[in-house]
């Protein structure tokens, strides 16, 4: 579990950091995340109107940035999906 | 990264399973597996304390039961602290 754990960590890091601060996704790091890292879990990942939505949906602060807990949140409700777990 | 999260679930299922339930970690199964998945996330996982205290922290209705979501929230903090996240 750990080598998964770091898995995530270590993406999340390489997305935020492509703007310079590593420690938030911008909403166009996070898009370039969600069409690449995510192409089955997160469906239409292509239209903006996706990413808007769950970036709002996770963007509690509303700074337009994803701190990595508000990320964790999103791939805590794909996981649940996946799993077939409810929320 | 799916495959990462695939992980995690398919971990979760396989000790959550061992009594039955797959969908739920009582705290034996909850010991096991922090025992044996993440023995360098979680400092002394031997000692029963350690798995009381994380155990009652997460266990948010208090049902000696950890749900998945309850769970995710674990692997969180210990990502946060991995990844030297504010959390």
């Amino acid at each position: 579990m750990e080598s998964a754990i770091s898995t995530l960590v270590t993406h999340f890091k390489t997305f935020a950091g492509k703007d310079g601060s590593s420690s938030t996704l911008s909403r166009e790091e996070f898009r370039s995340l969600v069409a690449s890292q995510l192409p089955t879990f997160v469906k239409n990942s292509s239209d903006p109107g996706v990413i808007d939505q769950l970036m709002g949906s996770l963007d509690e602060n509303n700074d337009g940035e994803l701190t990595f807990p508000e990320f964790w949140q999103l791939i805590g409700k794909l996981a649940c999906k996946h799993g077939g777990f409810s929320q």
